[in-house]
């Protein structure tokens, strides 16, 4: 896709960033968009720590992509640093061309410009579309993913 | 097990961690304890980062168990803040004794008292035991996790 730019999120940016993580048939019962403030709250949370970075995929002013990094420093692996990715969106006008290889290679290069040592993510067991997605990037399904809600 | 207390490593803690990372059959052959210096420098890291908590569980002097949590917070889930936890080990020592739980059940509080919403962690699909520790625990096994190393 031409003239998309991968750019940090703003709190202008939140909206669209949560209308993207409703329009997915996986998590859409999770979210709440009629009262951004909690969303807005957790922004801040984002935007000052200096070992998260929430992007978006824009085209002028359309947002069509989104993802979080978190950058782990660990023991594990001679002290290695990792990056989490979570949170990976594309808009729904903007699927199929391509954009989320060009967001995750985003990831991958920001995460070995952060000096990481292993990226990782998970992804629920039921987006078998995004599991060979991810495998055709490389990565490898090499572990379960263990969740639990704290009520 | 009595006498028990997990609290936050410091620095001298480096040394037994790593020993404690290195006996485990999975994970053996990424570590090289010869050269403490880039565990050291990595524990700098974690202990300069507010979101890191690296515990372990000790008795008087003796290193029992460790694991590490990181609190990440997110749009996702109406702004929920999550917890991820790596490198849970227990001394071999101390293996079958329930000490896992324990440190498990320590990680859910702190995650509660840091106000996430969710806990998470990964565990390589050859810790077919883990898998049944956590599931006994609470977690499901919902995600697959995908890694990719960075050369």
């Amino acid at each position: 896709m031409t003239d998309v730019v991968i750019r940090p999120a703003t709190a202008a940016d939140v909206p669209g960033i949560v209308a993207m993580l409703i329009d997915d048939e996986v998590a859409a019962q999770r979210e709440s968009p009629d009262d951004l403030s909690p969303y807005l709250r957790a922004f801040a949370d984002i935007d000052t720590d200096l070992n998260q970075l929430l992007v978006v995929a824009a085209r002028n002013d359309e947002l069509l992509g989104t993802l979080q990094m978190t950058i782990i420093p660990g023991l594990s692996r001679k002290g290695a640093r990792r990056a989490l990715v979570e949170a990976v969106r594309v808009a729904a006008s903007a699927r199929g061309l391509g954009l989320g290889t060009t967001l995750m290679e985003w990831a991958v290069d920001e995460a070995r410009r952060q000096n990481c040592q292993i990226i990782q993510l998970t992804s629920d067991k039921v987006r078998v579309d995004a599991h060979r997605f991810y495998e055709r990037l490389g990565f490898a399904a090499s572990h379960v993913g263990f969740k639990m809600p704290l009520g």
